[in-house]
């Protein structure tokens, strides 16, 4: 059975272990604080290369940032990792093949092929985080676009201008459907700029009123968001991941969903690959492909 | 060479007429009022099918309302035809096969192999009338959706319930950037329920101020979901058809886009496939398939 050495590089962290062509995990994931030079980054993925190289068939990266049609560079914005990033060349890296894929795409394509969104054909995954991430599959591809960086959850909530998003633009889904918007729309509410995203998840359990609304809010422009893409890409399902997903009442969301769309109704599902499906959806695709 | 004989249905009329495999039309267009009941349409389609049904090899309708996967029957909503118009049976019309498609995935797929988004691989269209219709095109095939009913423009350009879309639901992308829309702006901005797009889009050629930044919100409404759009899709190119698209400024809708998206540079540009790209489209897809 075939091997990818994994390897997901996000903005703080880099984690690396060895998986199979069936997804499965087959040695202790290690785990590095992100470097901050693209040195740094270099020597984190060459020691593991120079360890593992031997075992495994292919190099399978999950990376922060768009990534090309080809699989082989990064190509877009790349968040909190270090500038130039994306000037580094990974193939040069290994004798074997090293594969490339943008982190929310990998982690869709283990929801569709080990976790949620199996045997569906088309899926539309949110990963809610400090950002939204996007991965989007069509007729069971990956969908990338011309130049690889589809799948960008920047559509607009409004269009008058009132809430800056992290892309430069304004009113994106991003900046009203992360941890950052809860945490930014109970600033808001609460005039407090020292008010967290814990203490509105906290306040719901205890059954605080305003912290309540609050989280509603949060959960209604995910829903609002969630009507669109459902009318654009009638999918089978959307799968919720990332950190803020746990707190979303699903079937609350998919019911408001169905009640506004003129497409079919849909299934709204949390995640269930787990926390290293971004590892396990890179592996996939390098060893399978996207069909 | 084989041919077609082409329907577009519509809400008010019927056109049809005889298209080949290149998707030339080789007949005069034929024109009917749409008939306010089922058995009506059926007589109009008959008829001309009695007529044309040894000359040709297929039957190809372009309809209002989403059509099935299978391209054999409508399943959504059908604006103003008649209620049942989705209970009609086309196969058992002729001993032809009868291929349906949606008319704005019709007139996209014209678009593609005939008019503005030749040679692309990911393209939007937007056919901006009394309503807005969709088209996307991914990898060279119609995005069509688990029941065939995606490319639907309800996307939400408001999520606090300002404008009731004719879907039901709130604050659509079509209910801002339809010639609907337009009226509606210039109603609101004029407190006059008489003004017409007429009124707005004379009122711009005579340099009159007011009408002026009518048109100017509306145009920008049009840019803010385009933004959307390519960011979800990256596509090559936009193209907007319909009869309210020619007023558009497609150059400064385009650089405004791309000064807002994360994905790279889109292009936009005017349909130009013609007045009879739904009848075109489907023709070019029940002759070619969607591939």
């Amino acid at each position: 059975m075939k091997k990818a050495l994994a390897f997901d590089i996000g903005g703080t962290k880099i984690y690396s272990t060895i998986i199979d062509e069936n997804g499965k995990i087959l040695a202790e994931i290690d785990k590095f604080h992100t470097p901050k030079t693209i040195e740094g980054i270099k020597e984190v993925l060459t020691n593991q290369i120079l360890r593992f190289e031997n075992e495994i068939d292919v190099i399978a990266i999950s990376t922060a940032g768009a990534v090309n049609n080809e699989n082989t560079a990064v190509i877009g914005s790349t968040g909190n990792l270090v500038k130039n990033y994306r000037t580094i060349n990974f193939q040069e890296l290994s004798s074997k093949k090293v594969f490339l894929e943008n982190d929310a795409n990998c982690a869709a394509w283990a929801e569709y092929k080990i976790g949620a969104s199996q045997n569906t054909s088309v899926s539309v995954m949110l990963t809610l985080g400090t950002g939204v991430g996007g991965g989007i599959i069509i007729n069971n591809r990956l969908l990338k676009g011309k130049s690889g960086a589809a799948g960008e959850m920047h559509f607009k909530m409004f269009t008058d201008k009132r809430r800056k998003c992290t892309c430069g633009s304004w009113d994106c889904f991003e900046i009203y459907a992360s941890g950052t918007a809860l945490k930014l729309d109970a600033e808001e509410a609460l005039h407090n700029q020292d008010v967290t995203t814990y203490d509105v998840i906290d306040g719901v359990k205890k059954g605080d009123k305003k912290m309540t609304e609050i989280f509603e809010r949060w959960q209604n422009d995910i829903t609002q968001g969630i009507i669109g893409l459902a009318n654009l890409f009638d999918p089978d399902c959307i799968v919720l991941s990332g950190s803020m997903a746990q707190f979303v009442n699903t079937k609350k969301v998919e019911d408001e969903v169905n009640r506004n769309i003129v497409t079919t109704p849909t299934s709204i599902r949390l995640a269930s690959a787990g926390n290293y499906s971004g590892m396990i959806g890179a592996a996939l695709l390098a060893m399978g492909g996207s069909n």
